[in-house]
């Protein structure tokens, strides 16, 4: 087997939640919804089961790519249907990056920004957010212009971001696209949890630069369906028929009945409240989650969006919660350097209140 | 973008699809069914959607892992579930092709195995099949064996093999693998049409050697639902999870509520004969095409497997069948090399009868 194949790892995500259910431990770990998707997904998604089972194009349904047009207001020969928001990240590190580039990631990151570089023969290059044990988490505008190289190639964001659940102000995203335009570098904008925030909107990079922002979203994160695999790329003009080729050597297509299904869904969604419910359904639950770690003593830093939650205590650690009967991600598992505060952790709200009051039981366990 | 984006090249069946559309042709060109999927598997997904809807591990349902070890008589450990069988086709390329490496492949060959290759840093080294214009296609061992050099590092088969429907025989596959022990090569098997032959079974390398051979199935194929995307590849022993380690960076995993439907058909399908089913059903659309074919004055290779016959006439080219009406796929677009035989043309005969009829009817206003 080749290195990178023997160096491969399981997904910390993947193994966590094994180690869940092996133990019998409330799972916060992996970022997946308790709840089912709305029921009028549901009904979309069996109408189109026996219909539309055959391939799509690889570039996606043409009715979704339409659908996913008006969403954001670009032509829909610009946007790419892909299985799940990591095959768009894939894709995107192939299709961009030079064997040799460098991609600023912002550290901690989302588990496959590196590897996936790595495939392209090219390598992340991690700035760190600042980390204030009692304030949380801050973007460090200067560690990343200092982190351009001439080898530069992309600028990876990710807003709200995983697992710190910060939102970029509107000047840091201003910031980060002049430092872009000023280098001539790629934006690669990881927005799977656009509708998911708590304070103010998310802003994205694309509405300053959509001459060089792709924005990868996901139809899992939005509609509580991550297993139905259905995420999308938007693209500057022109760049998607390459995007295709590219990807069709992947998974060929997204699933079409689930295609046809969020095609039905999106307008659904937005028309009828959905994100807003579940923004207050979400944000309900992160007042019970770290409300209850606060009275525990745990140092809780409560997100702008994502539906993760960031906290430490001086005791906490990924085995101490296992022991207790919680699993959760160390923020350290996030990281390629040593984190300045100990025993912070990624907790999931994501996860059904009664989990949530179980799981907070079970902490009160570990005084 | 890079090179590889650039050189993209749109998907010869997604172009031959969007074209057969614009102009109203009659699809005989990219391998899909006409007819929907089995109803006990339609029952399955429509069950399946609303209760399993988050991810499934990576390296795929535990169940579907199960059901599969039971099907091919290996251990669930050694089976990873892809979304469809190209993306187990990319994660062997990069889990087991070294950069400046050697990929033999059999030409005409599907159409991803090349760039896949080269993903890889590798490159596919193409070995002409034997076309006679009157008798058809034929290994060439000879020919394979002379193309092995320092650098080869898989022989990359396909068996019922796409657009031939070559069936290897048992002492053609012998001879592959015999080829491969005394290299020590890796062996990818595609085998996506395993169960659709219309003589002899076709035989798996695997069942020689193990050790040594990825077989690359496809539920999507075998359950006439190639637009849900799931797929697999059977290991060798103690490699499924390197395997899966790579694939977590393209779709992360198959959809969900498909793999489930995959685990309560897999078994039905066996014991209800539903394969059997099918041959004769392909088998019965074979002759009418075939037959059909034969009386316009076209020479027809018929296939010993797979839903694809190729066929020439000294008038033929994909131009030529478009004007009159039918969309077919040119064998030239599976060769790095010119065909020694002009006209010869792929055409799918898994459509419905209506639409066989329909082309032959057209084909015949071509004298
Ligand atoms: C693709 S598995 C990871 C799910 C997720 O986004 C997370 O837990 O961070
Ligand atoms: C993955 S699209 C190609 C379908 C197919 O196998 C073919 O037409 O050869």
């Amino acid at each position: 087997l080749q290195p990178r194949a023997l160096a491969a790892q399981e997904s910390v995500f993947a193994r966590t939640s094994r180690e869940a259910a092996a133990r019998g431990a409330v799972n916060l770990g992996q970022g997946f919804p308790a709840a089912a998707p709305p029921a009028f997904l549901l009904d979309a998604a069996r109408a189109a089961v026996g219909r539309h089972d055959q391939y799509t194009p690889p570039a996606g349904l043409p009715a979704l790519r339409e659908a996913l047009g008006a969403e954001f207001g670009v032509d829909p020969a610009d946007v790419l249907v892909t299985s799940g928001a990591t095959e768009g990240l894939q894709t995107l590190a192939l299709a961009l990056y030079p064997p040799g580039g460098e991609v600023l990631t912002l550290e901690p990151a989302f588990d496959v920004y590196g590897p996936q570089a790595e495939l392209a023969g090219a390598r992340a290059v991690p700035v760190m957010l600042a980390l204030d044990p009692q304030l949380g988490w801050r973007l460090d505008l200067d560690a990343v212009a200092r982190a351009v190289t001439p080898r530069t190639c992309a600028l990876l964001l990710n807003t709200p971001h995983n697992p710190t659940g910060l939102v970029f102000t509107p000047a840091e995203v201003e910031a980060l696209v002049a430092l872009a335009r000023a280098h001539d570098l790629w934006i690669v904008s990881d927005e799977v949890y656009d509708e998911l925030y708590f304070g103010p909107r998310p802003v994205s990079p694309r509405a300053l630069a959509p001459e060089r922002t792709f924005v990868v979203g996901s139809a899992g994160k939005r509609l509580e369906a991550t297993g139905w695999r259905v995420g999308w790329v938007v693209c500057p003009p022109g760049l998607a028929s390459s995007l295709a080729g590219v990807r069709q050597l992947a998974s060929f297509c997204a699933p079409t009945p689930f295609q046809w299904a969020v095609v039905r869904a999106l307008p659904v969604a937005r028309e009828g409240g959905l994100y807003g419910a579940l923004r207050d359904s979400y944000a309900a639950r992160l007042d019970i989650l770290a409300g209850g770690l606060e009275a525990l003593g745990v140092t809780v830093f409560r997100p702008g969006g994502s539906y993760f939650l960031t906290a430490h205590r001086a005791d906490w650690s990924a085995a101490a919660l296992m022991d207790a009967g919680v699993a959760a991600i160390p923020v350290q598992a996030f990281c390629s350097q040593a984190l300045n505060v100990p025993g912070v952790m990624r907790l999931a709200f994501c996860k059904s209140e009664a989990d949530l009051a179980l799981a907070l039981e079970r902490l009160a366990t570990m005084d």
